[in-house]
């Protein structure tokens, strides 16, 4: 065994994950709290929040607060696993993706019932709740990244709430989602899917990554490596989602299996077939690992281990 | 006459209106554009945008980006009439009203057809790109104050980004409609309706003002003055539109009248009369003008008359 093999071996993702995800839980409890007004005669703020925390908390995967503390650690692997500003851009991501949801599962998008295993937002809590609620959501996620009188400089601040507006978009998730929307029904090339993709779950999932090296302000060398592994990952991972759409059930899911075929949208299932999309997934994974090699990044093992979870993940 | 009052009638608000309309229109035509990545196969980023237009364009009292532009220049007097940060700042806060309005306007909201003397977006495009614009609206809002490489300095776009997200979310804009939401059909004591309507509507006015204060990154003093002005004017207009929306028709506000009442919704006119509305208003306006007397901000001329314009408007 090399020495290579040895080092890669000693790193657990368990133990580095059980750290960072206990840190993101503690700091999205804390964070998505009532600060509203004192003394309010109404209790209708205090209650969207609950609402907010009914869509954030006790669930997801938190891959996107992963890999942007990764991509830091990556980065500046002597600073502390959880700066300030990690953290917060950590949190943020996980907001909007969780906005991101909130909406889709409405009834004039997915009306989806069913969500991490509870009932989704609008079936909870009515559908003009769940819009508001995520429109607050989104909100939130640029305080989490504003907080004033605080250790982030300013600079690393601007610059975050410019890469998560960025990706969040009409030129990323939401523009991902306009071309999701126009294409029930349609046969799309595989060209076009990728596309698809690359915007609707890809611009996150990369966002995520550049905010984390961001948070370290890295070099644009540095930036150029992490926005490569980040763009093949967030490929792989809805690559990965397609087949676990056909291949696996709800229980496992926490959300409805099979949807994508029952509503006739275009998967890379539906588009290459299963085994095709499964090569497909490891040529991405592949590819994440080869911008991580050409890299100079001090510390990729985090980095690593995530992207082997996005591609042998089962739910 | 004395010399203040002929210093004041020197002041032509339409003049200064009509310089900086042009250029809020002129930039949010020319920043409201398909910032999507060149050669898509795809054209729904692009029809996204569109809908954003729609939404944005040809319409609008563009209110708050002229107290963003009147509050900046009342700090800065000596500087251009709309440097960058604050053309900026006046767009944003239009596109997350902008935004507001689209979602508001939603079947699971108010289900409003008419909007600016056009079909509601959701009437016009449907519902789920209604919802997705109005998304992708917000996210832009933040791409505007976070340019890269611009002349506005970072710990401007950050103060910036966190003063629009908080009038934006559950402690403002959002929150508001969530108590809106929660009042429909119920008796209100005035203070509630004032609650309600400080974050409804009051948040962002406010934000507003404060907004393009921080562009000139003015003193705290100055700061809590423009605070307490834009607390009375963001109330004003309130207590304006529901006088107007008994007392108007539909055609000279552009939007359905009578809608509040018809819809049981708690106004300043069902709480407290219409008389009493008027002096209210009056009052506040007073409130405005001498949160203004008190300061020792340099040019108040716009933001005075833009307190008269809120208080005196017939749409």
């Amino acid at each position: 065994m090399s020495s290579h093999a040895t080092m890669e071996h000693a790193f657990s993702l368990d133990a580095w994950m059980g750290v960072r995800l206990q840190r993101v839980e503690r700091a999205l409890e804390a964070w998505i709290t009532a600060d509203v007004p004192q003394g309010l005669d109404h209790g209708a703020p205090a209650a969207l929040v609950e609402v907010m925390r009914y869509a954030v908390l006790d669930g997801g995967k938190r891959l996107r607060p992963l890999l942007v503390l990764a991509a830091h650690e990556a980065v500046a692997p002597v600073g502390k696993p959880c700066d300030e500003a990690a953290l917060r851009a950590a949190c943020a991501v996980e907001l909007i993706h969780a906005y991101s949801l909130v909406h889709d599962d409405m009834p004039c998008m997915d009306n989806d019932v069913l969500r991490r295993g509870k009932p989704t937002v609008h079936v909870r809590y009515g559908q003009a709740t769940a819009l508001l609620a995520g429109d607050a959501l989104q909100a939130l996620a640029f305080e989490f990244l504003t907080p004033p009188d605080s250790a982030v400089p300013p600079a690393v601040q601007a610059r975050l709430c410019g890469l998560l507006a960025r990706a969040a978009g009409s030129a990323g998730m939401a523009g991902g989602q306009a071309i999701d929307l126009a294409s029930v029904g349609l046969p799309l090339s595989e060209n076009q899917l990728r596309e698809m993709h690359q915007l609707k779950t890809g611009a996150l999932l990369q966002g995520s990554v550049l905010m984390g090296g961001e948070c370290a302000q890295s070099s644009s060398a540095n930036a150029a490596a992490l926005g490569a592994y980040g763009a093949a990952i967030g490929l792989a991972f809805q690559v990965v989602d397609d087949i676990l759409d056909v291949t696996a059930d709800s229980a496992t899911l926490g959300k409805t299996a099979g949807k994508d075929a029952d509503n006739h949208k275009p998967t890379y299932v539906s588009v290459m077939g299963l085994e095709a999309s499964r090569r497909y997934a490891l040529a991405l994974h592949a590819q994440a690992v080869h911008a991580l090699d050409g890299s100079g990044l001090p510390d990729t093992h985090a980095l690593r281990a995530l992207a082997d979870m996005v591609v042998h993940r089962a739910h």
